[in-house]
C-alpha cells in the first residue's frame, strides 16, 4: 500500500479529489522522472559524503533508485495514483520499501521547490543539447546542399514580386547564417541553463551543511546559482530556451513559406520528395506540402506557448509560485517541437528537388535585370540613380504594355527612351546593354561581399566550412563535460552501493 | 492487416517514417474520435436517404461503424498504427471489415476538409455545453454564497490600498456579473459553433446530389455554413471560444489573486478548506493556496493558446491548409482548461470561510471612510469636493502621524483642521462626524444604485436569481434541441440497420 | 498658472520627476480628451438636476466645459503640463477659472477610477460603431464585387495546390459570410460595452444622492453596469472589442495573402489598381502589393496587442489598479488598425482587376476536374469512392509523367486504367467523360447547397442582399439612440445653462 | 515645392490617398531620422572614396545631409508631407536643393531594402547600450541597497506564505543575479546587431563597386551581415532584443509585485517615498504604488509586443516584405518601455525604506522557523526527514489552534509529541532547541552556499561588486569602439567637404 496522496500533509485533512486531479502534475512528469530520480542519487550521495545519513541508509536508498531509474528506463514505471508530483511518488517508492526511518531520509535539506528546480534545468539541458545536435545537422545540410546548387539560379523576391536574379546556393547559405546565429543564442542559453540550483531548500538555503559543489559536479553542472532565493525562484534560463527556439522557428517558417510557395504548380521551382509529401483523400492529383504548412503551424504554437510563459510569470511574487508547476509542460512541448521540426527540415533540404530549367524559363521572362540595367546606367552613362530608375521604369512600362521581356530593349530604344524620359542622349555601349539585360550572365558582374555572384558564393561556402567546425566544436565539449561527469557519478554510487 | 499510411496515397509513394510521425495527428485525434464516428454515420445514413448508396451497403458499414463506436466509448479503440489521421483509422477499419468495394464507399462525397471542420465543431460544441453548464453552476454558487455572506464586510480595494468598506456579497455579486456577461459571449459563440460544414467536400461543393440540410438536422445543427469555401476554411468559432473562455479566465485569476492574498497571514481575511489546500513538502506550517495559483497560471496558459491559434490562422491562404491540424489540440486544451477550472473555483466559493472577526478588525483600523468623511462635509458643511479632500487629506496625515484611526478624530480637531487648512469654520454636526468615521456603519448609509449597501446588495441578488434562471434556460433549450436531433438520429439508423 | 502635478496631493509630497513622465498618461489621454468632458458635463447636469450642487455653479462650470470642449475640437487644447491625466487636466482648468469653492464641486461623488470607466467605454463605443459601418461597408463591397463576377471562375486552392474550379464570387462570399459573423461579434460587443459605469464612485459607491440613470440616459448608454466593484473593476469589454478585431483581422489577412500571391508574376490572377500598389526605390519593374502586406502584418500588431491586454488584466486584484492605465492605448491602437484595414480592404476589393484570360489559361491546364471525374466514376460506372480515388489517382500519374493535360484522356485510356489498377472494366459514357474533364463546363455540375456553380452562388447573392439590410438595420438602430440621447443632453444642457 | 509621393513612382500612377495614409511610415520614422541621415552620410562617404561619385558632387551632397542632419537634431526637420517613409523624405530633400543630377546620386547602390535594415540596426544599437547602462545602474542600486540592508530581516515567501526568515539583502542580491544574466543577454544581442547589412542592395548585391567594410567602420559596426539576402530579410537581431527585455522586464515585475503587497497596510513592511507615490482624487488616505504597478502593466505590453513581433514575422517569404514596416514601431516601444522601467525600479530601490520594526514583529509571530526546528530534529535527534516534518507539523497545528507562536513550545511538549505522533522518544538538548525557535537567530546558523545567512551575504556582496565591475568594462568598451568610429568618420567627412 502507497502512502501516496499525504505524504505531506502532517498537518492537513484530506484533499478533494477534483482537487488533487486539478493540481496534480504526476502525468506531466514523465518528462523528469529520469531527471528526478538521477537528481535524488546525486542528493543522497553528497548526503552521504557530507555524513549527514549514514553510509549503510544511503546505500540502501541508492539502490532502491538504482532500481526505479533501472525500470523508468525500461518503461516499467508508470507515475501513476493520488501522488501530486513526481517527487511524492519517488519518496513514497522509497518509503514503502525502506521504511519511515531509513527512507524517510530521501530529501533531507531539499524541499520540492530545489528539487524541481533542477529537474527543470536537467530536462531542459538534455532538449537543448538535441537541438543543438539537430541545429547543426541541419546546417550541415544546408551547406551540403548549397555547394551542390552553387549556381543553380533562383529569382530573390522581395514583396513576392520578382527582385534579382540569384542562386539556391546564396538562398541556402543566408538561412545557414541565420541557423549559425540560432546555435549561438542556443549556446548562451545552454550554459545560463547549465547551472545548479540544489541545496536552496525551501528557499533560504539550510542549516545543515549541504555540499552544492559536489551535487553540481556529481550532475555535470558549470557551476551554481548561487542565490537560494535566485535558485528557487528564477526561471529565466527556460524563458531564454524558449525565446531561442521561437526565433528559430520563425525563420524555419520562412523557408517552409517560401518552398510551399514555390511547390505550387504556378511556380512550379521544387518538387518535394513523395516520401515528404501527403495525399489528398479525394483529389488523386494533389501532392501536399503538409509537413512545411505543420511546421510552420508549430511555430505558432511555439510563439503561442512563449507568451504563454512570459504571462505566467509575469507578476509572480518571489520565490516559489505554484503557477510555475504549469509551466512545465509549455517548455517541454516547444522545445520537442523545435527539435523535431530542425530534423524534418534537414530531411526536406536533402531531398528536395530545384527544377532549375523552370526556374530558368521564368528568369528568361523576368524584368528582374532592370535594377542592373539601371547601374549600367549609373556606371557606364552617367546618370544619377534617380534618372536611370525614372528611365528604366519607363522603358519596362513600355515593354511590358507591349507583352516584350527586358531582353528585347534595342539600343535605339533607349536612346529614344532617355530623351523622351530625361531629355537627354545617352550613350551606353551596345555590348554593356546587352550584358546587363541578359538575365543569365548578372551574378557574374557582382561586385560586394557576399552578393549573389560566384565568386562570393565561393568564399561564403569555404567560411561557413570552418564556422560550423567551430559550431561542432562547442557542443562536442559541452558533452564531453556531462560525460566527465557521470563517470564521476558513477564511480561515486559503486563506492556507497559497493562498500 | 491494416492499409493504413497508405490509404489515400494512390499517386504517392511510400512516406517517410519520421515525416509520418511528424504529420500525425493520430494520438491527438483520440479527443474527436467519437466525433468522427457520429459524423461519418450522419453522412452514410443521408448517402443511403439520397439513394447515393444502396441501402444494403448502408447498412453494412453502419453496422460496423456503431460496433467502431462502442468499442469507442469503451476505451477499446485506440488510435494506433500508420495512419496519418482518425479519418485514414476509421476508413481503413472499414474496409479491413467490408472490403474496398463497400467500405471504399464510406467518404463518398466528402474530404477530410469538410469532414475535420464538422469533427472540430462537434468536439468544441461538446466542450461549450460543458463550460456553459460550469460557468452556470459557478454563478449558482456564487449567488447563493452572497446571499450567505449577505452582511460580512469586506474591505474593497484600489491598487491593493484600502478603497471603500463594502461587503463579501457585493464582491462576490460582481463576479457573478461578470460571469453572465462571459454566459453571453459562450452562448453566442456556441450559436455560431453549431452550424454543419459537411457537404462543402474539398472544398467547392460536390456534383452527388448531397442532402446537407439532413446531415445537420442529424446531428443537432441548427443550420448550415453554407457557402463551401466558407465551411472549409474558417475557424473564427474556434478563435472565439478561445477568446471568450480567455476574458473568462482572466477574471477568475482575479478572484485567485484576491484569495491568494486574502489567505497570507497577514491579510488572514480568509481560510482555505484542507480539502482545497497544499501543504509544504519542508514547511510543516504551511497551507499553500496552490489550486488557486495553478488557475492563475492556468490563465496565462490559455491565453498563450490563443495567441498561438491566431498566429497559426493568420495569413493563412483561403481553403484547407494542413496549419489547422496543429490547431486542433490547442483549442481543447484551452477548453478543458477552462471548464475545469471552473469547476474548481466552484467548490473554492462555497467551501471557503471568511474571517469576519479579522475582517472587523482590520476595518476598525482603516482610513477607508475618509471618502464618505469627505462626502459628509460637501453635503452637510457646504464644502466642494477638492476643499474636502484637501481638509480630509490634511486630517489623515495628521492622524497617521499620531499613529491614530479616523475613527477618534473629534469635531474640535476636525474645527481646527479647517481653520488651518482651508481658512473657514466649518460646522459639521457631530452625530454626522460620528456616523461619517464609524466604518461599521457607512455601508448603510449609501444612496447609490449597485452601490455597496444593505438595499443595494438585496436588490441585486433577487435580480440576478432571475436572470441566472433566463440563463439556465438558454443552456437547457440547447440540450432539448441535441437531444430531439439525437432521437432522430437513432430512428434513421435504426430504420436502415433493422429494414 | 496652473496647479497641476499636485491637485490630488493632499497628504503626499511632491512628485519626482521622471516618476511623473513615467507615471503620466497625459499624452495618451488626448484620444479621450472628448469624451472626458462630455461625460463630466453629464455627470454635472446630474448633480444640478439631483440639487446637490446648485444650478448656479452647476451652469459656470458647464459653460467652462463647453468652452473647453470647443477648443477640443478646434485641436487648440492641448494635453501639457504636469499633470497625471486628463482628469486632473480638465479638473485644473475649471479651478483655475472658477477658483476652488466651485470649480472643486467639478467631479463631487465621482472618483478617477468611474471616471475612466466611462471615458474608456464611450471612447471604444465610437471606435466600434466606426468599425461596424466600415464591416458593412467592406460587406457591401464584397457582394457588389461578386455581383459583378458572377461566373469569374477562379481555382479554389487547398495547401495551395489546385483543389477544385470554383468562381471569384463564390470566393468573395465565403469572406463576406466571414464578416457577417464578425459584425455579428461585434454587435454583441457593442452592446455590452453600452452601459454606463458612471456612479461607481472609487469602487463601493456613494453617499450622495447620485442619480446613475439619468447620466446613462444623458449619454445614450443602454443601461448600468449595476456593481459598482463590477463598474470599476471590469474590462472584459475592452478585451471583447480586441478579441472581435482580432479574428476579424485575421481573416483580413487570409484575403490579403491570397491577393498577394494571386499577384505575382507566376500566378498573375489580379492586377492591382496604380493608386493601390507601391514601386521600387530602386526596382523600376515592381509594383508591390505593399498595401495587402501591412494589412497582413497589422493582424500580427492587434494579435499582440490583444495579447498584451489580456496578460495585463491576468491576475489584476478585483478594483481597480493602476496597470489598466496602460491598457487604454492598446485598445485604441488596435481599433483604429482594424477601422482603417477595413476601409482600405474595401477599395482594393472594388479595384482589384482579376484577369479572366489569365485564369482560364491556368484552368484548362490544372488537373483540378480529377475530383469530378472521380464523382462521375461513382455515379455513372458504380465504383466505390476509394476505388475511383486510385483510379483516378493511377490516371493523373500517368498523364502527368507524359506532360499531357486531363482533358486529354480518352474513354480508352480510362477503360485500359481501369482493368490494370482495378482489375475491373468500367464503362463510362463518353459524353459523361467529357463532360467531368472539360474544367470550365464543372461547376454548372455541382449539386449542393452552398458550392460553386451558378444557380448556388445566385441563391447566396439574394439572401446576403437580405442579409446586409438587417445588419446595416442594427447600426441604424444604435446610432439614433445615440442621436436621441445627444438631443436630450443638449436640452438639459440648455436648460440649466440658459436658466 | 516637393517632389513627394512620387519619388520612385516612375512606372506606376499617383497612389490613393488613403492607401499612402496607410501605407505611410512617415510618423514613426521621426525614430529613425538621425540614424538614417547618418547611415546616409557614410554611404556617401564611401561612395566618393570608392571613386563611384565625384568628390564635389558627394560634397555637396554631405554639406546638405549635414545640415538636415543639424536641423533634426535641433527638432526642426518635420516629417511631413506625401512621402512613403523618411528615405524617401531625404532624398527628395537633396534633390529639391540640389537637382536630380547632382542629388538623384544620394541612394546609388542603395535600396529601401538594405537602407532601413541599417536603421532600425542603428536604432536598435542606440536604444540596446540606453539599457544596457540603465540595467547597469539597477545593479548597482541593487548592491548598494543590499551593502545598506545587510542583516534587514525579510520573510522569504513560497505561496505567499511564509517560508523562510532571509534578509532583504539577500533578497535584493537574487534579483542581481538575474538582473547580470539579463545583462549577459543584451550584451550578446548587441554583438549580433552590431553588424552592417548595407551594400547588400535590394536583396542580391551590386554591380557597383561598393566597398562594405568602410561604411562599417564608419558606423562603428564590428562586422557584416556578409550574405546580402540574410542583410536585407532578417530581423532575428531585434527579436532577440524583444526576447531580452521581456525576460527582464518579467523578471522586475515581479520585484514590483513584492513592494506592491509590501506596502499594503497589512503587510506594511515597506514604505513609498512620497516622490514614488500618487494620491487618490477622492480618497485622501491612499498613498498608492501606481508605478510599480505601471511597471507590472508595462511588462504585459513587451509580451504582446514580442508576441506581435514574432507573429509578423511568422511565414514571411525570404527577402524584403513590407510587414516588416510595421514591426519597426513595436521594437522601439518595447525597449524604450523597458529603458524606463530600469531607471524607475532604480530610483525605487534606491528610496523605499525597509520597516524593520514591523518585519521584525512579523516574524516574531511566524512560523517559518519550523523548517529549521525540523533540521535541527535531523541533525540532533536523529530523526528522518519525514518524521521530523511530521512531528513538526502536528505541533504546529497544535500551537496554531492554541493561538500560540512556535517560540513558545517547550521542550517537555516537543517530547511529549514525539511520543504521541512518532511513537518514540526523543531528545533534543534544550539549548538547541531555544535557538531553532527563536526566528532572529536562525539565519545565523545556515551553513549553504548562497544561503541567508549573514557570512554568506557578505561573500555574495564581495563577488558582485566584482562582477558588477566586469560587466561595466563590457559595456565602456562597446562604447569606446562607437566613439573611436564616430571619429573616424569626423575626419572623412571632414576630408571631403573641406576639400
Amino acid at each position: 500500500m502507497g502512502v501516496g496522496g499525504g505524504l505531506y500533509r502532517s498537518r492537513l485533512e484530506k484533499m478533494d479529489e477534483e482537487a488533487l486531479s486539478y493540481l496534480s502534475s504526476l502525468a506531466e512528469d514523465q518528462e523528469i522522472l529520469l531527471d528526478d530520480i538521477e537528481g535524488t542519487m546525486a542528493h543522497v550521495i553528497m548526503l552521504c559524503e557530507q555524513g549527514i545519513i549514514p553510509r549503510d541508509d544511503a546505500a540502501k536508498i541508492l539502490s532502491v533508485l538504482e532500481e526505479l531509474g533501472e525500470k523508468a528506463i525500461q518503461g516499467e514505471l508508470r507515475l501513476e495514483g493520488d501522488y501530486e508530483d513526481v517527487h511524492e511518488f519517488i519518496e513514497s517508492k522509497v518509503i514503502e520499501r525502506l521504511g519511515i526511518e531509513i527512507g524517510g531520509k530521501l530529501h533531507t535539506g531539499r524541499s520540492r521547490n530545489d528539487q524541481i528546480a533542477l529537474d527543470i534545468r536537467l530536462r531542459t539541458r538534455r532538449l537543448l543539447l538535441e537541438i543543438w545536435e539537430a541545429a547543426l545537422k541541419l546546417a550541415d545540410e544546408l551547406l551540403s546542399r548549397a555547394e551542390k546548387e552553387l549556381e543553380t539560379p533562383i529569382i530573390h523576391y522581395t514583396h513576392l514580386q520578382h527582385a534579382q536574379i540569384g542562386y539556391v546556393s546564396q538562398y541556402l547559405l543566408s538561412h545557414l547564417d541565420h541557423l549559425l546565429r540560432d546555435i549561438e543564442r542556443l549556446e548562451g542559453c545552454y550554459r545560463r541553463t547549465n547551472m545548479s540550483p540544489l541545496g536552496a531548500c525551501a528557499v533560504a538555503g539550510s542549516t545543515l551543511p549541504l555540499n552544492r559543489e559536489l551535487v553540481a559536479r556529481l550532475l555535470g553542472f558549470d557551476g551554481l546559482v548561487e542565490n537560494s532565493v535566485d535558485a528557487v525562484s528564477s526561471r529565466d534560463f527556460a524563458l531564454e530556451a524558449l525565446s531561442a527556439v521561437a526565433i528559430m522557428m520563425v525563420n524555419l517558417s520562412r523557408i517552409a513559406e517560401d518552398l510551399i510557395i514555390w511547390s505550387t504548380s504556378e511556380f512550379d521551382y521544387v518538387e518535394l520528395p513523395d516520401s515528404l509529401a501527403s495525399p489528398s483523400s479525394v483529389m488523386p492529383h494533389k501532392k501536399n506540402p503538409c509537413i512545411l504548412e505543420l511546421l510552420r503551424a508549430k511555430t505558432a504554437k511555439v510563439i503561442g506557448l512563449l507568451t504563454g510563459s512570459l504571462s505566467l510569470m509575469k507578476g509572480l511574487p518571489t520565490g516559489y509560485d505554484r503557477d510555475m508547476q504549469e509551466g512545465k509542460p509549455l517548455i517541454w512541448m516547444a522545445l520537442k517541437e523545435a527539435r523535431n521540426s530542425l530534423n524534418i527540415m534537414a530531411k526536406m533540404i536533402s531531398s528536395i528537388r530545384f527544377k532549375r530549367e523552370r526556374i530558368v524559363e521564368v528568369i528568361e521572362q523576368s524584368y528582374a535585370p532592370a535594377i542592373e540595367l539601371t547601374e549600367a546606367l549609373i556606371k557606364h552613362a552617367g546618370l544619377s540613380l534617380r534618372e536611370a530608375h525614372k528611365l528604366v521604369g519607363s522603358i519596362v512600362k513600355t515593354l511590358h504594355e507591349q507583352g516584350r521581356v527586358l531582353r528585347t530593349l534595342t539600343p535605339e530604344e533607349l536612346s529614344a527612351a532617355a530623351s523622351r524620359v530625361l531629355g537627354k542622349s545617352i550613350a551606353l555601349p551596345p555590348t554593356i546593354l546587352e550584358k546587363a539585360i541578359n538575365a543569365m550572365e548578372i551574378p557574374g558582374q557582382r561586385m560586394t561581399v557576399g552578393s549573389a555572384s560566384p565568386k562570393e558564393v565561393r568564399k561564403m561556402i569555404e567560411k561557413r566550412r570552418e564556422m560550423l567546425t567551430r559550431a561542432w566544436a562547442g557542443l562536442k565539449s559541452a558533452e564531453k563535460n556531462l560525460l566527465q561527469a557521470r563517470q564521476f557519478f558513477e564511480e561515486s554510487l559503486k563506492k556507497i552501493i559497493k562498500d
